[in-house]
């Protein structure tokens, strides 16, 4: 990420953001097409219910540690962080042939000069002379570690997505409730009606719309991190085993299509 | 848990406590905004009918033993037992300077010391001489067998989360029953059937407000003790074996992130 | 089991019963309250439908061996096998023994004597001098074999459990086809809907205040069995290795937690 | 199968054929006792909307092979293929003494006159003096791909229950637009509703009456072929091991409870 | 797929094709005999919100990179990659025997002919003496991150068959509150339903008549290939290993019944 964001290309996911975009406009232009007024679908206290209980229910759910990765990791969905798997293996070839040509100690200032933490960790380990079984467990904790800190935090939008729906119910219910009185006065029981309806439009559309797919995506990206790194742990775990270099490559190939 | 207690820093979960209130407010809030009275949310015959059905179901399905975890772990939701990795980190690199220092038994009374008892029981296990793997095939069952303890207590909640909402429904259907002797007058029409609507929020609003949220914050703090003890075993087989301090310092590092 | 029958201590679950009891009473409170007449919530055809539709899928789908399982374990939800874990850890400490002081041919008048089918078998291959790693494999068949057969026997109530809501629908739309006739006539119209919505209560009741907490209870009293002859097989293989019974007491106080 | 088929034994599942009508009948016979008529429930342009959907879904879905495997074993409903596992380990276990006594050659005539599929590829590979371990390898692999191949059968049936519902609503939903014509006249619009939900009956009781039980049904059946399977691989190994049959005996009946 | 395409058979699956066409025909033949208008089955504003909403949703969660896998393998569902696994082990058997009349070598111009990128893969690694575990390691690699590059893009239209029935509701609700304002005016009222109603078909037909039934089509036929190719690499270890062709057939024939 570091190293993406040094070289000034940020590596902006413009499909998400058109996706939000395309989302919106389709459903806001949907009821334009039909006649029907924007301002109908303003409704406050359904603002409050669903938006306030949704917020409400998640943080009880959720511990401040998980909150905050959930909020730091909100960006990924528009700007994910940089994987060039490509780019990561000929990084790998490059310290085996180091390896092969000054030794393990040879990648001493290459560990001091990487930005990236997983790299650098995997580096000094290679530098301290760590046995390869030893390097792939240290670091397979770190992975799993980070995955499920991640994850967590990409739940948090995902418990979001999962009580808005049944909350925009209760506010459409609520609402119900206040219009029963005026059963006999169809005229206001349609206006109070379609108030209603709208804590439902709020609820489906937060989950539907935005919640649950930020969270599948936050998801994915957690899982191509993960993949990334399981690369770079076969990677650095084969140096220290003192395969050459062109045998790295045959074996990290194969993560190249993903 | 000792620990922390006796140190007198309760560790308050005021995030929990702060999403209960905003929930609570939202959709009072909200209902007060549109003008509905709070009186018509208040229905006594639903709240039997929802309470009582549902702690009937989840009493029915519950044993004894579990309902009773259920209720010990419940205030983990508010005030979580205290896990500090790094500070359990540091103790357990201690814990291997002593034992380099004056062998296993040297950590005799640390463990007649130790607090907290999965701590105690792997110090134990240390200074009796048990063989590495057997420490962790003990101490493994252990964690197993007290995760699946508090996964059940905190499937207390997780049940009568799963139950409300259908209960809720049952109620909805008898109160509608009730008034359809008064389908053609819609003023009664509309009273009765806002009474039968009460139940749903009762439901829904249970289930997804508070036990579902509880019962999704129980897991979490089940599995982060999971992890802490997982360092912990970690930890003291590599004391077991022998391992210097600095290179268990480096393989605990990776649950840090946690 | 049969060890605490004979012992007189039937081991019932008064708690299961309570619960049974007060979904009851909440439910038919609540009506009673609200003013409803119970005469309203019964149902001829509704009950027909239901109990019916629901039995009939749930046979077609079950063969006769796992339905007559399903049967035989349903006296469990309220008298549940008797698993005293701790003393079931002292009887094995107590073979352990005979073994050390007469060798492992001592336990064979213990065998012939021992109630439960499960001990016994282990016994037997104890006695018979079988290699620890065959007991465990032997051992391991039985315990899957039979955890599969009584989980197969509690997903009887459990799949009924899913099709009574929607059976309950089909009797709902039926009804609710038969009162169309009468939309014109609100009078006669809402019994008509009343009585459609009966099949509605009937099978969303049985479902979550019967059919799914039996079938929950069943899998975790399943459970608990599963641990509990998980230990047993533990010890006897530690037995059958020789080892000495403080440190069978040791591996097996992990489990005494559940 | 063919070894029962042959035996003139046909495995008629009753109880299954019982299921069946009794679900019927119940659906039936309450709208019987109602006082609904059974034309009523009869509608073309609902059993059209509703049955060719589901098929067309569920043909879209599958490839021909499947779609085929689904058919040829979906008669294991009402004549599951019979798996006697006490016969069985009583084959097994004469298997293993003409081993004793005539070695594994010995089994050449056996494996020739053997008509079920699984067993005399296992005979094969043992009068072929095929190493247990290859014997385990080779025919685990034709278990898992025979399981895969049958699960993917009664999927076929599974997949047609999941569709059935939702199509169901498009049938109802359909009706309901063409009587919204008729919003004025009661009359008409409650015969318009009355055939609108036919639809969902026949989406709903397709489902949750025949396909989703059929797919249970199915699955069960397959699952116990592969505890037969399974136990067939542990003999068949057990004799390329030269254990003795009184060995045999005690390892296989672990799955007699089956 | 190179294969049968150049051998001039493309293997189009009429049966995908043939289901599509029949839930067309079903649900609007159904419709014609109802008597229902198939003008009355268009509504633009719903088009725009269901279709617009569902991919605005979808884009939202995907990465470009799945997207374009996701129409990449879309033809698939009616043009399958050609996996005839019998023809597959007779390519295996002659490669083994051409390996054991001229060694590992004589495959290296077999490997410059083979047009399929996988077998290709596996055969250089056999010329080049890559030991029998790194061949089975690396290639594994590869399957599973092919596999799950697959899977991502089936789950494109998975997703999208997710959202669309909620967005179907999101349309249906809003036409609802549109119409709400002629609640006093049944004749309107009615049309305006109607038009609703659109929405939620649009919704749920969708995703059950074509998405959901794709995303399963493509799930299945990447597990098929991932069995094809599982099968490959047990094949080209075999070779590896110095297996006889007899017993390479044995071995693979557990692949055919798939």
């Amino acid at each position: 990420m570091g190293r993406n964001f040094l070289a000034g290309s940020i590596n902006m996911d413009l499909l998400s953001i058109f996706g939000v975009i395309l989302a919106f406009i389709a459903v806001l232009g949907g009821n334009f097409i039909e006649g029907g007024e924007v301002s109908s679908l303003f409704n406050l206290p359904a603002l409050v219910i669903v938006v306030g209980g949704t917020l409400g229910a998640a943080i009880l759910q959720t511990s401040l540690r998980n909150m905050k990765r959930a909020f730091s990791i909100f960006s990924w969905v528009f700007v994910p962080p940089a994987q060039d798997f490509e780019e990561a293996v000929n990084r790998v070839i490059s310290w085996s042939m180091t390896a092969r040509r000054e030794g393990l100690l040879g990648l001493e200032s290459i560990a001091d000069n990487e930005e990236e933490y997983f790299s650098r960790k995997g580096l000094q380990l290679l530098v301290d002379g760590t046995e390869p079984e030893s390097i792939r467990r240290i670091m397979e904790v770190d992975l799993y570690v980070k995955e499920d800190h991640d994850l967590r935090g990409s739940r948090f939008f995902e418990c979001m997505g999962g009580y808005a729906p049944t909350i925009g119910i209760i506010g459409a219910v609520m609402g119900l409730i206040h219009v029963m009185r005026n059963l006999a006065d169809p005229a206001q029981l349609g206006a109070g009606i379609a108030t209603a309806f709208v804590a439902t439009i709020y609820g489906v559309g937060l989950a539907n719309l935005f919640l649950l797919p930020i969270s599948n995506k936050l998801k994915s990206v957690v899982q191509e991190q993960f993949h990334y790194r399981e690369m770079l742990i076969e990677g650095i775990v084969a140096i220290a085993e003192g395969e050459n270099p062109r045998s790295i490559e045959v074996k990290l190939q194969g993560y190249l299509n993903h």
